[in-house]
């Protein structure tokens, strides 16, 4: 067989501090590299083929200069494709752990095709071999079933504390975190604040079940959270001025999950100035990086949630992008919230599995 | 016997947000009352002497508009004596859980005399009846051995988690609270960095055992925080510029204790812009009041704090006003960090005790 395509997408450039990454300039599309995948050589290990890659906010941190350590992630090598939580289809393979056909789930390169030497090489801590599920396209894996379902799973289980009859408010409700953090926070008996910046979102919102769901560029987040009588969870996507208006309107004792604050990657923070209501409220505030809760939640995650994801239990907007050369501006629309659910791109579009009409799977 | 003066500070009118209050505007301090100490009814109650009046920088959060619930503690009444924790020479008595002669430890009015309906009536989850003992003047049990003493003490058990070997930083570390926390954290073997506002108060941190003790205000506290290493416990009583230095310096899954923000109490806060770090580092952050947490410490702190404060393992340096004349100069100064340790006013100067050379009981 004749080498054919390896595409790619390089990390290419720093973006300056504060600043929206830039398609074709930050990350750039390159189509020059061929592989044969007959005769590549796996040295043991085994050959890959991407489906479908994650594009997540986080991705926007790892655009830094190497010695920068102002992020829970590596950065991104200069020159190298840029790498995420991705599905893959083994092609060929020379290692024990997987086999031809296995659907795999770690972390890849942003490449059509990638020799793995071994599994811990794309994550151990994540590496999974996927079994097929009717109902749970394998793109699902990137998103409420792989890391985004279980950021909001393991951060809810370990910091919410969460008690019934409680009121608890999510911001970026429509991605898959916050989605995902909607229908635990329902099924657990609470009421549930949510906003989302755009219409279409609030209207998936409240098809998850939220009894509160507003478009929070049209309406201000605190006069609704105070006209709504104030929260006792708080869950963190953005930060600043919204996590302000939700330090004013905590209860004593409140619960603050800091999950990502996505005013402050692309911009210019914004400091909240009443944070001496942490003491006077008695508030705890914890951040987490969802890695670190993998060995204690894993497996709970894997048994619950891809059933309840194929039964329709636990609902999911995708939004899919197709080819790599859509990467560049995949990402930046993660970064702006332009995005209409959880952002996927799909490498190869066979074999990934249907979504319901507008992309809901609903 | 003739009815004698009663003493006593008025609140007198709100400070202006983000101001200091103002002696003689603010409070007032009136000696038109009398009492006679023979024939006024107790009904039932008993009457107090009061011995000594814990300033503490809260007070500043209860001279607000009776509508604000912008603070942890209610607001002061205008027209009403302040009030805060003291303690107090029982010199008559109708109730049977206390007797004459009796030293009690609770919530009294800014007045010489009190005549008090009930122990429940001057908080029933701090009052007591002090046990004199050799070493520990009155006035330690409205501070180091008090509500001051409590606080570093409780705050510390609950929240900091601490492992020798791992590092702390202490702000107003020649303060009540944080030379207590101070030298909680030695005696776990913590290595401790402190703050404190002059070289006086750094002579005297150091006395604490501190390894390193610098005074903010000749020294860059993020520069000092990055040239030791960076923390893993933070011990906040200032907020502010200072808690962003130590959001920049701490270590992954560092613990913050909010205890108290004195900087943004009488100017306007300034809001950290680093809060991201909280994500990235999967920080901690507690905030509390201290009263909450007497049920579950009280009885371990009566039984430890005051036999150390006795044999000297336990130090602290004391700053004493005279007579209630001096309250409002008093409340000025541990707002604006004058004070030298412990502020305290001795309202009545004997059966007080004697502090050690120089106001430090060392």
């Amino acid at each position: 067989m004749a080498p054919i395509r390896n595409a790619r997408v390089i990390f290419n450039s720093i973006p300056a501090p504060n600043t929206y990454p830039e398609p074709g300039k930050t990350t750039v599309y390159d189509d020059s590299h061929t592989i044969d995948l007959e005769t590549v050589p796996l040295d043991g290990g085994f050959l890959v083929k991407t489906l479908v890659l994650s594009i997540d906010p986080y991705m926007r941190g790892r655009m830094r200069e190497p010695s920068a350590q102002d992020s829970y992630s590596p950065p991104f090598t200069l020159g190298e494709p840029l790498a995420n939580v991705a599905v893959g289809l083994v092609v060929r393979s020379e290692h024990s752990a997987v086999k031809m056909g296995d659907y795999i789930y770690g972390f890849l390169p942003f490449q059509e095709y990638t020799v793995v030497p071994d599994p811990a090489h794309i994550r151990p801590d994540i590496f999974r071999i996927l079994e097929a599920k009717e109902g749970v396209p394998w793109s699902a894996y990137v998103g409420v079933c792989g890391m985004a379902g279980s950021t909001a799973h393991h951060g809810w289980h370990e910091y919410a504390d969460a008690k019934p009859g409680e009121t608890v408010f999510v911001t970026s409700a429509a991605g898959p975190v916050g989605g995902t953090v909607v229908q635990l926070a329902k099924a657990d008996g609470l009421k549930v604040i949510a906003s989302a910046g755009s219409d279409e979102k609030v209207s998936f919102v409240e098809s998850l079940g939220a009894d509160v769901v507003f478009n929070y560029k049209k309406e201000d987040t605190r006069t609704v959270l105070q006209r709504e009588g104030g929260i006792d969870i708080y869950w963190d996507n953005v930060g600043g001025h919204i996590l302000e208006a939700a330090l004013d309107a905590a209860h004593n004792k409140a619960r603050f999950i800091e999950c990502g604050m996505i005013s402050a990657y692309n911009g210019e923070p914004y400091g909240p100035r009443n944070l001496t209501h942490i003491i006077s409220k008695e508030l705890k505030i914890n951040g987490f990086v969802v890695r670190n809760l993998y060995p204690k939640y894993r497996d709970q995650f894997y048994k619950e949630i891809p059933p309840m994801v194929a039964s329709g239990q636990v609902k999911y907007m995708e939004d899919r992008s197709y080819g790599l050369e859509s990467v560049g501006e995949a990402i930046v629309s993660v970064q702006k919230g332009t995005n209409k659910g959880k952002k996927v791109v799909i490498v190869t579009e066979n074999n990934i599995g249907k979504l319901g009409k507008d992309g809901w799977n609903v």
